[in-house]
């Protein structure tokens, strides 16, 4: 059995990085600034209805330090949605007021999945519920994407599944011990950009994405493994406290 | 024989990858817009009719993400001409209004071809489709390019041919159980861009890219050899949806 | 007893480098210059007073080169405490005159912390004091992120509990000669930014930064497994020098 | 005899790429539009003039793709007169319209010259045809830069002078298959910038570049030791078609 | 002895290399321009008056190629001096037709130093006149900055002194080879900027810079533990030739 049969693919993501302009957004008259936020506000209510009818999920982060001011998270059934629903939101005349600054396209992932014989796993509302998942709304999002490394001794992808396996199996056991205090999403992403897989953590108490990624650094799938990009850490964004962010 | 012997080259390629100035975009008065929708309209035509008359072949596609809105994917029988489809874009109102994120000058090429003695690969119809592709427009494309690795003991420019070959074969039977779920398309650019290659892939489900690629990457030649760029990943253009792509 | 249970977290930094728009900043009608000037030292009035009441600690040094005109070094509780201190600056009239340079968003900490039998080092003063430090306000500062590098055979992450420990006591060797010359915050940065460690130090003389960092390049930890970002260095900011700074 | 004593050096080397401003361009009136192309033709003329008087020798291309829209390469006597040309072509109106892409500067160098004793080889027309060349024509120009390796077991520089000496030999051997075909020109840029050397091509035919570049890198020298930058290819420009290229 | 008490430090260096916003100097008004120029001059005369004073040393130099159109090499006592004649430049009304492109922070450093017993170097006025050195003026100036190399068996610092020792100074001879050719000043950046030494030469024959570091590059120390970034070289602006090169 292939190492790609193995892998159940669920809703396309976007993670969609931008900066405000602030400049441009604090020369505007008080009433065009509101009117704009109202804008945006319709845009989190329609986002939020997606989620209600299961036509997708989405949350927003504000940012904390320079790399962006905030992250919307998308999931989406297919690319087109996802396509359409980024575009929508570009040619807003809130959007003028921002500027791109970092985005990942990807795929919720369940990896290494081992089904009972004759069981298709799509009709498993457990597993569906992990492959359409409604996105978490924690105080708190922490973001990086990554590659397994491909280099003299440390080549993953020359390692035999049984290694893999092993490896994995502890690395997950670490994950696990984090249970209710960090969600994790992975999303896969070879063919869609440019590193392996994302990474999005979710939690209440940003210490415990520090806690997490590093106690893993130590375990060999990581400490031989792991090639991590940037990372991006930010605070809950809701309809008032966003207001709140733009209010001038 | 030597190595390039081997090696087959048909029409030219770039990828032109370019984003809207939605800021610009947008502030434009409506009937303007229409006039710049009808100018990108008339190139797609013009490309489609040049693709007709078997000029050479055209897909546009949007890009999801930030690293492009969309691309444009041209196949011409010169340099001169690639350059001239480019220039006569760049120069057109509509395109005022996009600015350039990345491009990509290859040229489609058949490798480790085995041509029978003294027959003219050029003459055979089966080897010009391949090399003289009209471009597929499924419903998304994929493009990446890479290199084959030179790092101390994985270097594949040291090896011998038949190790070479042998490892080839293996990750072109990979290849071969995606038929008819994704058409490839591989172009040259040593000489001509950073990298080796481009790989540019077609397909109706874009789960099938990655699970390409995924499967690939176990595979000798892509765990110790590949060294990939940036992947994009995009949806097909129309003329009706690019229409609708940039209805405001 | 797991390698991250041995790490204590204080305080949330925000190290904010920006450069100033010396243009727009000089074509400003000179009593303009001052009321932004004024709104600056209202901000620097504001941090201070913050400092005072112990929910957090600023400081503010200009940056010698191009990098930056300025660094603000924020710590606060809370990351939403921190990004609030951040955003406010970004939406005041004075921060439309400086553009973003870089940041890193990291927690101050104290590694390797041995603490006694039943005792709770957050009721201990010493502790709490450096975690939650009230930063120096010496003449002159240095930052630089870093990583422990994972190459090959010097890889951090697979050395033995004791390898490690060994080898930071005799870091730590070096860094007690400087005491009273250069005094050093750690902050951790493992699923906040993209290194896995800031380092700030704080001297009246700069050269003993140089001295400092060069003398620990000989020691194994940082000859082997150090990684280092890019450096910054820069002159204390009073009330007074500041204003100065920005005079025309 | 030391290594840099086998090296002769001629005309120094600048390869400007730029790019145009289309939407500027595109937005003067016709006639402007003119009277900048003219004086982009006067440049042509005076640079054409400066070769037939043996005091430089200049070459102008379109570039293919986003790098760049044009190279202008100039050869000259001194660094200052090199200097002088480039600021000349900065100064003037027409380059307005253009924007810097990337640049290079290097010195015409023959390599490995083996002279007679007593021999001034300056005063050898041969070897002075080499140094300052009349660049060629052709119909295609290919440039990248290049270094050899230094990496742990493929570190040229740690070679013996003979082992050089044998893999240089072979190496040339690849090129010379290619006389009437590729016409190659290398420049030396130790201390002048950020690669060893820049490699140009020109040729009528583009697939030659693609082929001589594909079969050296098969050879030691490459395989093993040679580092490559970005690769640019491009067409021709006469004053005729430099008028074609920049109607709209 | 330590490593770090064996180099003596003298003068803080600036390297502020930037170009020229051509576009923006061409409109405007020829009188205005003389204006800006004539500030300029004043800033020359000011830095070589505190050059005669000893208080420092600066020279400015136009850089072949796009990277920069001039560098600004400045040295002053402290980096409180250093960053007041950066800034008080930034501000004026000439910088604003400049743009920053690169710069370095250093230290002017003399390593190795072996003084006798009992004695203070800094009273030694040779010793002085290298720390603390009048910039020379020749025609061209080479600078780049670099790194020891610490990866896999080529770790500059694990090595021991002995070895260290001998190997600096058998390059030290081939630099000795050169007096009279190129002048050299070796500047300290480790905690100042991203690479651990700047390297500034002087030279009237800039073929002397190619011939220096090419040489040099054989040699261990650089063949197997240098890591260089970028090479800036350039010509010498005398208050007439910078007046004729702004002129339009």
């Amino acid at each position: 059995m292939s190492e790609a049969a193995q892998t159940l693919e669920g809703w396309y993501a976007l993670h969609d990085f931008r900066s405000i302009d602030w400049s441009a957004w604090r020369s505007l008259p008080a009433e065009e600034r509101n009117n704009l936020k109202d804008e945006l506000l319709s845009f989190l209510a329609k986002w939020s209805q997606a989620e209600q009818q299961k036509q997708g999920s989405t949350v927003i982060y504000s940012i904390v330090g320079q790399k962006a001011d905030l992250v919307i998270m998308h999931l989406r059934e297919t690319l087109e949605e996802l396509n359409a629903v980024e575009t929508e939101f570009n040619k807003s005349a809130f959007a003028q007021f921002t500027y791109p600054e970092y985005s990942y396209v990807s795929v919720v992932e369940l990896s290494n999945y081992m089904g009972k014989p004759g069981e298709d796993p799509m009709q498993n509302p457990e597993i569906i519920a992990r492959l359409k998942p409604i996105l978490p709304k924690t105080k708190h999002i922490c973001f990086y994407p990554m590659n397994k490394k491909r280099e003299g001794n440390d080549n993953w992808y020359m390692l035999s599944m049984e290694q893999r396996r092993d490896m994995m199996r502890s690395h997950g056991m670490i994950g696990r011990t984090y249970a209710g205090k960090v969600k994790q999403i992975i999303t896969g992403s070879v063919g869609f950009d440019d590193w392996e897989w994302g990474v999005t953590l979710f939690a209440d108490d940003p210490l415990q994405f520090k806690k997490l990624v590093y106690e893993m650094r130590f375990d060999e799938v990581s400490a031989r493994f792991g090639e991590f990009g940037g990372f991006y850490v930010g605070n809950l964004l809701t309809p008032d406290s966003a207001k709140q962010f733009l209010e001038i």
